[in-house]
Formats: C-alpha cells, structure tokens, sequence
C-alpha cells in the first residue's frame, strides 16, 4: 500500500506531443492484451532533448544508444519508446540487437530516422528480450490515440499506481511521467522519468537544467539502495508553446520543472515496495551540498535506521551511528538531532527533557522527518525514504523481479 | 535460527590468563543476577597488546581510549573488561567519564594501573550508561572464576549463541571469542573479538599481524551493512608459552590466527539477525584485492541480493547489477558469473545451456558460493554473508536492539 499517494488531477496535454501505449505482453505472451507495457511518446516537431541517466556500471544498451542520440542529435529528437516487463539488461551478445531494433522499429512506424527515437526499457534483469512482441507493439503503439495518464500507466513494473504530474509555466506546459518501485537508490535518476514541454529552450540550456534538477529530485530518494541498470530521465521540448518566443525567463522555468520532478520523484518513494513510512531526511550544517547529501544517503540506505523506521521506534542511536558511516569528518559533541519538531540531541548531548515517548509519537506517523545537524558549515541537502519492511522481504523473496 | 552453526570443542586454558563474569543488570536492573552481561580477562603478567577499531565516525569514548593504551601501554597491558547491554556510545557528556570509571573499577578491582586496562561496550546506543551496576559487577567478575566460555557468553546481545574457539600452534595456545548479530559490515571489526595467546610475539609484530588477519577475517563479513560504533578486535600475547623462548615461526602463528579469527567471524553470520543463508562471495580477476573486496562487499549489502538469497531465487541478475555499482571500472563483455559449480554466464553471455532450475538447486541450500570473475586482473577476495529474511525485520523492527 503506498504511503499517503497523492490523488492526481489529470496530466495536461503538452502541444507538439502525442502519447500511444500497446499491450505486447513483454513479460511473458499470456499477458498481451490483458496489461499495457509500451509506451510511445511522439513529438510533431523536432525536439530538443536532455537527459541523465544511471551511474551503474552495467548499463543497458538502451541507455548507450540513449545517451548517444541525445549527444549527437539532441536538437532534432522526434519520440521516445519505453517497455516496461524487461530490462533488456545483462542479456549478453543481442542486447545492443535488440535495442536497436526496437528503435529501428519505432522510427518505421513514425516515419522518423532511428537518429530521433530515444529508447528505455524496465524490467527484470538477464532474461532474453522478446522483441518479435515488442516489435508488433510498436506498430500498434504508434497508431493508437492514448494521454500522458495511459503512458504511465503503461511503464508500470511493480508500481502499484501511475505517476504523473503537470505544472503551467506562464503561457507554457511541463508534463511528466515517472515509474520505479525497487531497485531505487539516488545515483542519478533511478527510475524512468519522461517530461515534456512546449516551452522554447535551446538544448545546451535543457541539458545543464536536468542536471541540476534530477539532483534535487530523483537523485533524492532512495527505496533500498540498489541503482538500476536502466535508470534514465529524459526532458523534451517541443518549441510550440504560445507565441513561439524563446523563453525569457529560464530560473522560473527550472523551479517550476524542479517542483514537478520532486512530486514525480516523492510519488516513487510513496509507492517503494512495501513502504509504510515516507520520510525526509534533513542534513544541514555541513560544510558542501555534497557531503550533506551523502551523510543523507548514508541515513536513508541504513537497514537498522529502516526497519526501526517500520516499528516506529525512534531509535536515533542507529540515526546518528549510520551518519558516522558516511565517511565525512564531523566532530560528535557538535550534532544535534530532531525529528519533526521534537529535539533529542544538542551539540551531542541527549536533551535532559526529552522522553521517549515523544520520539516514539513522531515514528508512529505515516510521514516524519529527521533533522540531524553536523554543526560545521552552511550547506544542507534533503533526501526521501522509505522503511524496510516485511512486505519488502515479501515482494522481493517471493517473487521474481 | 542460526545456519549451521558449528558444534564447538571446549576452549582451551591459555597461560598467564584468567576469566571473570558477572550480572550487572546492565540492560535492566530486573535483569541482574538473572544473565550475565560483563566480562574480565585478566592476565598475571604484563601482556603485548595489539588491536584494531571500527571506522565509524561516531566511536564510542571506550573505543578511543582502547586505542590510546594499545598506542601509549601496548607492552604492559594486563586486562580487558566488556559489558553488553548497553553501548555507551552517543550517550552524550558522560561518555567519556562513565568509560573512564570502568576502566578505573577495573584497574583496582584487579590492583593494576588503569593504563592497563582495555575496556570495550556492546550494546544499545544513545541510552545512559549504569556505571553504578557496572562497577558492582565488576568487583564480582575480579574474583570469579570462570572460563573462556562463560565470558563469550557474557558478552553477548541478540546472539544466539556464544562464540569462542582455540588454536594450537607448536607449543603454544591461541583462545578467542566474539559476538556479534546485526550491526555488521566490514569496516574494520564491527563486532567485539577478544584473542589471547600465550606465544611470545613482539607488540610491532603483533600489530602488523592483527591488521592482516583481520582484513581476512572479520572485515570479511557483513550481515546488514552497518558498521557500529563500539567495534574492537583485541589481541594479547603473555609470552608465558613453554620454553618461553621467542617465537620462530611468525608466518605458521599467523596462518593458524587467521584460520581462527575465520572460524570466529564466520559463526557471526552464521549467527547473523534473521540469517537463513551462509553465503560466501568471491570476487576474482579484479587488478586489486582492495577492488575485489569492494565488489564482494557491494554484492553482499545488496537488499535486493539479500533478498533473493532469503527467497532462493537464483536472480543473478540481480548480482551483477549490485556489482555495476561498486563504482569499479570493468567491462560487462569480460564478466563471468558462477553459482557453486553451475555456470550462469561466460564473458558477459548468458550461457545456452543454463536452466534455471539449476541455478534454483543451488540457492535453495543452506549454504552455497557466489563467484564472479571480472576478467581483468588476477586479484581477488572473498566475503561472508547472510541473507535478508521476515526475521530480520521482525528482530530490528519490533524490539529495540
């Protein structure tokens, strides 16, 4: 059950874009027509696009080719075609096969050059890709007349609900779409991300944008620690916005662009696999952005500080022992803990007032925050996480994802 | 339910040392007299002492000033005094104090100097220290006689069983125990280790040799991936062996200590909370051991790893996509993934001839090997794992540890 999933308003159509879904039964062929699992956006004009994608070792070839085409062809992308129920990861000498084929395809049925399609794939890991379905999909997909809703629907693994979002920018539209349960740990994006906008902005400006962005969002939540193989975000403008004049301004554009992608990548947190807690983790006086962010991380991956979070035992022994973990220089008789409002420890002394009791109400709630202070420096940074739980153990012991 | 946890022999008597418990109550004072939870190891002569700490940022003030000894006193110590029940780390102010006052009870308990008392804490964290019962039972443990048994028993939390184990090396006796259940990745000890020996070893050999052994040994595990705040490896030498001539043979002393020091972390995870799998991961063909022991250790923190070892789901994919995020540079092309004896992949291919219902076979087992080639080096390492089950969850999720 997701942790207080928000009730979403429908998703906006963005000018230039369109969105085909198909059911190819990816996962295995007694599915096809019984789920969708492709998703096509196609853009009428040519796009400028940028992307992030994992920093996983063991990329997929559809992150290689997607990369690739946003580097050498990053003002001229027309559609990105996306399956969820494989990876095509870890499939060995037709991986990279397969996934041109899969763009090749997708360019057929556009009428497009393959240089202009952008791929992703979601999945289980190493089993081989059915891509005769996935081909036949393709070609239903790119006909079919479905919304940004049904797109997300459609990149669904163990999701148990889509992810959607959309934001007005002046006379402008940003749409995304977001997927990801497991596998979810902040280093780059994640997950699937997919956003839309008609807003002009030229591809150098996108680029340096997503970057900053996906830091502040999808690279700030973690489920279990684990970095996908196929995690990628990708951002497309269509140009075709109201007046057709460049935007002016580009820091409302971003902001706004970075309040979608946190609710895009909060709503991936929410969803986590077995979750029943949504928690923010504040890291403030530290001395970098960076380090703050991995003393973080470091509290968000800890299995003690997550399953004390599942008993709602405010446990902040196993807080402050995981930050020690971090590896970053801080001196003990200079933090200070809270969560939501309830202060444990000052400069490294337990507060002579606090009572257990208080923590404990904290924990008890579906949605807290922890504010662990290093006592150094100006910088901070803000992570989301969930708990380990036994439903956790359930979905990923009992099943094969 | 601890896996295959070995039958043990009796420990053996080593020269020059005796062994004191008692109940102190530490955890509760309703627990006094009912379990014992403080340990002495006292020896009759000044002892050459050597160690090796946690890497925690946040160590406990007992950890500190074990160091210190082993640094200023390293060839005059003459005793080690552990509780349970209570870490006394993150306790605030009184840390230090209440760390020093044991060290102190001790030291006239026994009528040595407190320079020659190493002190170690196991327990929960971030909870005040109850010196007064402490120091109580420390008067009690000074003169009782007990075994090397009876103080492994003394020093443990949630295991479940007490830890210890002998070596003979020519003339001389070796005698260990430990404890240890969650809390444990390999940064250091993350665990305690309390090793005697009689063999008349110099303090520089003896710390050469602890930081070697324990690299093989208990660095070499992981149960949950946390490394706590109190971890300690202590190593004394009496020098009180037959013949009392110097020791000839350092290499066969330490092959035999590392052999045992194996045996010790091995039964923590065997112990490990909620472990229903031993699993051992080997990494090879890496250009460094520091690069394989990476790898190994990224593979065995892995929750969805864990996971599926808890679910004997032989998702290898899962395994190579952790070992994508040590952050290593290796091709996936060049990689090569075995089970036990059952081939899952050759040079970054999915082998035809593998089924899954082999790779199933061997997961299914109490015990079974992971060994992944990299293709690059001739280097390799080994680490000892368990997996991730209901179990784990319950203990670290519904009792405060």
């Amino acid at each position: 059950m997701p942790v207080n999933a928000p009730e979403l308003s429908p998703a906006l159509h963005v000018p230039g874009f369109r969105v085909g879904t198909a059911s190819c039964g990816v996962k295995s062929a007694d599915l096809k027509g019984k789920r969708t699992d492709l998703t096509i956006i196609a853009a009428e004009v040519d796009c400028h696009a940028a992307a992030t994608f994992t920093q996983n070792r063991l990329r997929a070839a559809c992150v290689d080719l997607g990369e690739k085409a946003v580097n050498r062809h990053g003002t001229e992308i027309r559609a990105i075609v996306a399956n969820s129920g494989n990876a095509n990861a870890g499939t060995g000498i037709r991986e990279e096969e397969w996934a041109q084929m899969m763009i090749t395809s997708a360019a057929d049925a556009l009428k497009i050059s393959p240089d202009q399609v952008l791929s992703a794939s979601t999945g289980v890991i190493g089993t081989p890709f059915p891509i005769d379905r996935i081909i036949e999909g393709i070609e239903e997909a790119a006909v079919s007349e479905a919304d940004w809703m049904q797109g997300a629907n459609a990149i669904r693994t163990t999701d148990t609900y889509a992810k959607w979002g959309s934001r007005r920018v002046g006379d402008y539209t940003i749409t995304g779409i977001s997927k990801g349960s497991g596998m979810i740990h902040p280093n780059m994006a994640t997950m699937l991300g997919f956003i839309a906008t008609d807003a002009p902005i030229n591809q150098a400006d996108l680029q340096s944008m997503i970057k900053r962005v996906v830091d502040l969002s999808f690279n700030a939540i973690s489920v279990d620690g684990d970095t996908s193989t196929n995690d990628t975000v990708y951002l497309l403008s269509s140009g075709l916005g109201l007046g057709y004049e460049p935007l002016q301004d580009l820091f409302e554009f971003e902001t706004v662009l970075t309040d979608l992608c946190i609710e895009l990548a909060q709503m991936i947190v929410r969803d986590g696999e077995g979750v029943s807690k949504f928690v923010t983790i504040n890291v403030e006086g530290a001395n970098s952005a960076e380090e703050a962010r991995h003393v973080a991380r470091t509290i968000a991956i800890s299995p003690l500080v997550k399953t004390a979070f599942a008993g709602s035992d405010a446990n902040w022994g196993r807080i402050v022992a995981a930050a020690g973990n971090a590896g970053i220089d801080f001196e003990a008789d200079k933090i200070s803990l809270r969560c939501d409002d309830v202060v444990m420890m000052e400069n490294g002394n337990l507060l002579a007032d606090y009572r257990d009791a208080d923590g404990m109400a904290v924990f008890a709630q579906a949605e807290f925050s922890i504010t662990l202070n290093l006592g150094m420096g100006d910088e901070s940074a803000r992570v989301w996480t969930g708990d380990f739980t036994h439903e956790y153990i359930t979905i990923n012991a009992e099943y094969r994802t």
